[in-house]
């Protein structure tokens, strides 16, 4: 099956908006064995709209729209990319009665204009939106198939996830199964030299090394009639990875170095306090981003003045006075403080110099310093990161959760030699 | 000017690269008055590659072309895309010459496919590649315009600043000049009917309305001579725009609420500490992403467990047993309790049910309760959100920035009357 992938909006046009959706539907399409041909973005002008619709249904099976469906411009997109299949646009209960919804929790009036969304061609299957107001489409016909999708990423990934995914996947007849291994704090050079000869002689599985944020995926993708079949293909090279990349290795799938800290806090009841100083709420903020989370973390506290730190976690002034509030004795005391304080297992600090001011030449822009109070011990490590003030208070929340991983699976491994 | 944006390389289509150049080019052509039709990707495939070139000189003055010119592959490009200019490619002394002091600089042997990058067609400009190899090149011929660009960014970005914007720019005889008003919590219809007058008879400037993450944001466009003269044009509808939504208009140009309030804080030293539920330290850490912000920020609490709230903000126990976590009361008393224990001015906090878990038929996910301790008074304000857990979480952020915002602004409009 080939396929094209037409993104519909002015706004791409003009340079507002990054058009994500399409690498997003591409990855997915690649990984269904689908290859995509064109990647097409065109205006909310019917004419020009007409045009490339028309041009993708003569060189692909498979036309994937986004955009266009919102209240103000859906008549146009709709009815343009459906023309070709001849079925007049009606009316759909259900989408109807979850537009009424939407517009009544949020109690606002809906217009005629948020009415029409709920405009399906006859006969098309319909992917309701929980999302947004506006639902989307999948019709077939005359050899061809038409998938619309709202424009934004946060509509678009679940409904493609729930209802075009599945379609798709049940339209081939081999499949490809992917496995990704995730691995911190190594650079990709390196794991791929750490795996050169496994890459230089791969077929099938695939072995792919990309850098996503601050770690390094390692994809292995096989080509099997069966999800079996390609996980048998897959288990041996996998296992091979991870005899050589130890606890570099940190998980398979789509998580993060957090979501797996998380996870494990959860899994031994260890209950955790934060203490934060350049990353400023971040790293509470991280932990609180996986739901559940309350069962074992107990509060953080963003002290961003002296006067903070010693009030609220008695960092003493001395040590302040002496070594600044960017230095090993502060985050000791700031993590041993806030696990005192809320009597935690574990308590986890940050301080350090995000930028773009406030660097010296003793502590540049960069010089972190993690402070870890654990079961009674309290050590502290020094990192020095690059970047922006974002991308440092990024870097440092991610060293902070690996820290925590390793120190834990450390632990555990030496618990269990005695 | 008409102009289309031909990305050319595999990479994009397997979703492994996100298209930024696209955005970076559609931006740059957008404030030189040149309209893009189109963006399209195609793969390093001789066959689509003519297709899609063909097609883009039949639609666009201008085709703007990135990728492709590597080593590997930039003879298949090169020949495609200026083949049309009927021109053959000659040797650019220049080019070979930066192109071999590169290979000695990095002790590397250049190949023959190396050397071919230094060839352009005869008659064109030749844009030199300052960080990479490939060099870019200008052509014109037949009533159109071809720029060949670099796929890397790094080497894109400032290629197109050097060389191809003064060339464009020279080729307009009038500019464009964009204003972007910026609107907090009403939604797009609602503006788009608001301004309907105004939209409807647009000319000069033009108006367009989007929705961006959780704002509406207005771009004024006029067309002129000069810079002086598209503003004179932009001035009165733009007066117009901002007595029609009050204070919904927080402010102009590339910003946010949150940096808008900032820099409020910061003008007027007003001091702020925050303490949070279910934001979970996401408040803190957006008024720490703003540089500077130490003057003003004292503390962030986020106070997760009721225990913390207790211990940490003083809120009662029996205020926590009679009304719950999720309360205005709660609300209130975490406002007052953290302006008060760091001796801020203002005391902002949250607490809601960010979910998946833990609404009621009373308190159903979504429903976030916001306090503000300003200036000794306390209230309480209540929202209902919807979406997922970390949208509600953005959302309530985005919504105590707005509160704080408009609070400050209705204090001193107040005080203004006085």
């Amino acid at each position: 099956m080939e396929a094209e992938i037409l993104a519909v909006g002015t706004e791409i046009l003009l340079g507002d908006i990054l058009n994500t959706n399409a690498q997003y539907l591409s990855k997915q399409l690649a990984s269904l064995g689908i290859n995509v041909h064109f990647q097409t973005v065109v205006g909310d002008n019917a004419e020009r709209l007409t045009q490339a619709v028309n041009l993708a249904y003569s060189r692909a099976d498979l036309v994937i729209t986004s955009g266009g469906l919102g209240p103000t411009e859906d008549d146009l997109t709709k009815e343009t990319c459906t023309r070709y299949f001849g079925e007049p646009l009606v009316e759909d209960e259900k989408a109807m009665a979850m537009l009424t919804d939407f517009f009544k929790a949020l109690n606002r009036t809906m217009t005629d204009n948020n009415r029409k969304q709920a405009m399906v061609p006859r006969g098309a299957t319909v992917m309701y939106n929980e999302n947004g107001t506006a639902p989307g489409i999948i019709q077939e016909g005359k050899g061809k198939i038409l998938i619309m999708l709202p424009g934004p990423p946060r509509e678009l990934i679940p409904m493609f996830e729930t209802y075009a995914k599945p379609f798709l996947a049940s339209k081939q007849d081999s499949i490809f199964v992917s496995r990704v291994l995730r691995i911190a704090k190594v650079g990709e050079s390196e794991v791929e030299h750490l795996l050169k000869d496994l890459i230089d002689k791969q077929t099938n599985p695939t072995i792919a090394t990309y850098v996503k944020r601050y770690e390094v995926i390692v994809r292995l993708t096989a080509k099997a009639k069966t999800e079996a079949e390609a996980n048998k293909l897959i288990d041996p090279v996998a296992e091979e990875i991870y005899e050589r990349l130890g606890n570099n290795l940190y998980a398979e799938g789509e998580t993060t170095v957090s979501e797996v800290v998380c996870k494990m806090l959860l899994e031994r009841n260890l209950t955790v306090a934060v203490a934060e100083s350049c990353t400023g709420g971040m790293l509470s903020s991280t932990f609180v981003d996986y739901p559940g989370i309350s069962q074992v973390f107990l509060e953080g506290d963003v002290t961003y003045s002296n006067e903070a730190k010693m009030r609220r976690l008695g960092v003493k002034a001395e040590t302040l006075a002496q070594h600044g509030a960017v230095s090993a004795q502060t985050a000791a005391q700031m993590a041993e403080g806030v696990a005192k304080a809320a009597g935690a297992d574990i308590g986890i600090s940050t301080t350090g110099v995000a930028g773009p001011d406030g660097g010296t030449e003793e502590k540049p822009v960069g010089t972190v310093y993690l402070g870890l109070y654990y079961q009674g011990e309290v050590k502290t490590k020094l990192v020095h990161l690059v970047g922006n003030r974002e991308r440092i208070r990024i870097r440092t929340v991610e060293a902070a959760f690996d820290w925590l991983r390793r120190t834990i699976q450390k632990k555990e491994a030496e618990q269990t030699k005695e």
